[in-house]
């Protein structure tokens, strides 16, 4: 079954990664989940890259903060699909920093960046990309868009 | 056969475009292309987002510039993995305002977002998805990354 | 009579969005207010676009945050003038990303961008148009003018 | 008849402001042109704003750029709606100033700002105004939009 | 004798403002302190500028935030030197909009533009320009820059 | 006689720095130039400054671009009124870094800044200075700016 | 035996300043700290800066926010290498004109500039140069480097 | 004899690199070149950093554009100090992707970043670098700055 590696730069940016996993679950989606910085752990980045699509990992979402290397460069490393999310970590300028390490990749090697702090749709792009060939995941997704609706129309009583 | 579905918001974002689509023919990969606007057709783009799975596409390519709604109008009517390509069209402000309006999505809502005027990336992060459940495909990325490595070795006879 | 139908993404744009609403009842201005998410119900929004002209509404406000279509989209289905008020929400980098994604509107569909957070802005915009076809709006406006300037002359007392 | 008052800052942002004059014509609104310099001409600035509304003026659009002052000065001078059209001119700052110093203006006196260069929009944006009570202009608007979406149809043939 | 008119577009700028004053007092310069609105009384403003001259005002320093028109406006309206002070008020984007609006003036009517919040500086830019034609203020200001150094190596005590 | 002092800190500032020298020039105002360098010719600046006010100099004016510190070294070494002019040289970021590296002092030493490569502006807001204690400088000013409005008038011919 | 020379522009810099000193020491290289101000003992400056070299010093560090100078202007006085810290102060525009008035130094003479606050990377990069002739400190630097590994590997047990 | 290495992430950027080079030849540095890029051969460069210090290499320059991950890879595979240079390439955003992903490492790994398209001012500090241990390369750097100022005042024949 397909497996998510969610991997981010320090452990301070576990609250952020965490609703990527958090959100993968309760889709039914399998994830590891792991520390790995581009900067003090080099080596077992390279490692970690080139082999995730050996451990049955399907999609990777890299997070990261300030100078943010590591989703460029495990994209670099791998064939898979790389998500990579941007973190407002506390050395980081309001995020341009992380944002544009990340996002603007040279042509060749893609990363998929999602939103400042986006752990959440990260998790939810994960999905739609396994969605793709996994109908279960995909009537999953369908579901979870109809809850997005249910709970608009919910809000709406606050008013 | 699995379809990249690819859109732009205006015929004159085809040149960004059109990379995103030759890389994806030259990996295997059929594609579609069309000219969608948010802003001037916006029930076209509805029709054509909440269809497009059902027509055999599995990823969405949609890039615009400016005050770029297309990708993720596009991504809250489908469940498919759509990525975005901000486009530093004439009436952008130097692409930032195209970046920002397609990346920054709040949760619930994914979009793939690449580098300003990342055709190219677009088209390779496509075939990276597809290659999740493709054997074909994903072997052809595998080739892809090694000529890369290749250009550079051979970019060195400059020096 | 005229009336103005005030809209909003997402409920935590509301403590925003009812200065609209307060600035108007003040002026004697009709309103309506409502939760519509351009992303998690797309198709409420279409519907709400294509027929506010039809249910007595002459002016929609729109607020949103991030990457903030809400008031594009409406101005894309609709001939009404649209006001466009961009939220710095909690998902919002310094509200750069609300600002470009509702002013920088292509060619074809004018959105009326007021400040970030500019709820009261935009309701005084949505009584200036009223103005121009109801004298009473009109002398309502002249007297709120004269009013700031009362209220800075007072001011003074505090040097 | 309604009539839209189109100012400029500078005799070079007519090519910008030429063309909210020209839509506007094409839609059957009457015009009426002229350069009024907030910091050159402050005085004409203030006459010119005060009286427009005895002479026939239901709308202003009025462009400038860098610093600049026109559109948020002459808004605090009348009661009508005053859409601002930011400029790149050639002493602007990317026309981030533009943008700026005409979209923040403070709670009580709003300025409906359009997109950078956006002198069309502007156009567009008060011939909205206008039909809100003239139902000539608003069925023109309708086909306007209508044409757009043809517009985009038609450059499908360079696919 | 010299004297400095010191305004501010509201009276939530008198923190930064005060500064002013208070430098200048302690330089034994005059002063003068009002609050003078360019959007909420804008003819007030008109006649403040057109007659600073006439009632013994040297320089003029003027403090606002947001799109803030104050200076430049006051700037166009009399031959006096006017210092402006970008305020980072509540309403402005981190300041970008307070200083862009203050220091982008065009050609022929400079304002001396000091930094964000520069109460302080722009007293001590005023007490130069006096200082240009009195000789008692030059020697104060000469004395004060030896306070500068004398107050460096006293802090030095805390390493 | 009051004379201005122009540095700037490279010779190829010069075309923008010349607009001082030229508008002063016509205003009647005496002015010095020269090409001082914070960077390359440190010691050589700090005599400058230092000695200015010895030398009949009332008022300096200094451009430079990129880290420019030229200005705010100046106004460290003198109690002159100092006035800077951000450069846009070609190796500056969009004019970004000459900006706040002028603009942004510290309390204690003011730097007057005008507008990006806002030479002629530099040199006005210098003859602004003068007339606080030359009568016939502050004529020339206001017959200045009354060119200013007739300048606008004669441009509207080509409406 | 290498000496660091450790100068900021204020006592309140000091918490930053002090991480480049901690680390030093940690990593057995001497430091030497004090204050020195570009902008208020600017001829301390250049003294300091002059005869660094002839003290034994072998890198300087200087941080400083805002506007800062004093970077660029002590290493355009001495041909030590000198690193620049951008200091994130109260009066700094979240940190980017700290940023670019010390990173941006025209060509001739270089600054080595590190991360915003990054006084701890600083020490490091000190450490580093002196590495290069000091066989001792770059083991220690080689140790420091598996600590980090070590750590990170550490981190992983809160997930 | 010290040896500096100078690595550029992709042939495009030599034009920049070149001026690292000759400045260093210039100065009696001699220098090694090469292509190697972080993103298309990742693993060249692991290889290439962990041993440049075994090949004689005393200091590496790594220049890169966009996404810019080849200094801050370099510096944590090696103890050599790394010289980042930021390049304005064709796919960057006005060079402040470049500068952000090289300057904003975080703490434990940093890189000496000099100015975009700093090329010369690399080569320079990877000389001043050398000289800390090498005194004929430092004398070399005193009459290098002598020379800039006999530049200066040689430009001063064209005012």
């Amino acid at each position: 079954m397909a497996k998510v590696g969610i991997i981010m730069g320090s452990i301070s940016d576990l609250p952020i990664m965490q609703e990527a996993k958090d959100i993968l679950t309760e889709l039914g989606v399998e994830t590891e989940i792991d520390v790995v910085s581009a900067h003090r752990t080099p080596e077992k980045m390279v490692e970690y890259a080139k082999n995730a699509h050996l451990t049955g990992i399907s999609v990777i979402i890299a997070g990261a903060g300030g100078a943010a290397h590591l989703p460029g460069m495990t994209a670099s490393l791998t064939s898979l699909p790389v998500i990579g999310v941007p973190i407002k970590s506390s050395n980081s300028i309001d995020g341009w920093d992380s944002i544009l390490s990340i996002l603007q990749m040279p042509g060749g090697i893609p990363v998929a960046t999602v939103a400042l702090n986006g752990g959440k749709n990260a998790g939810l792009l994960a999905a739609r990309i396994i969605a793709t060939f996994d109908q279960h995941v995909f009537h999953k997704m369908e579901a979870y868009r109809n809850e997005l609706q249910e709970k608009v129309k919910e809000s709406r009583t606050k008013l």
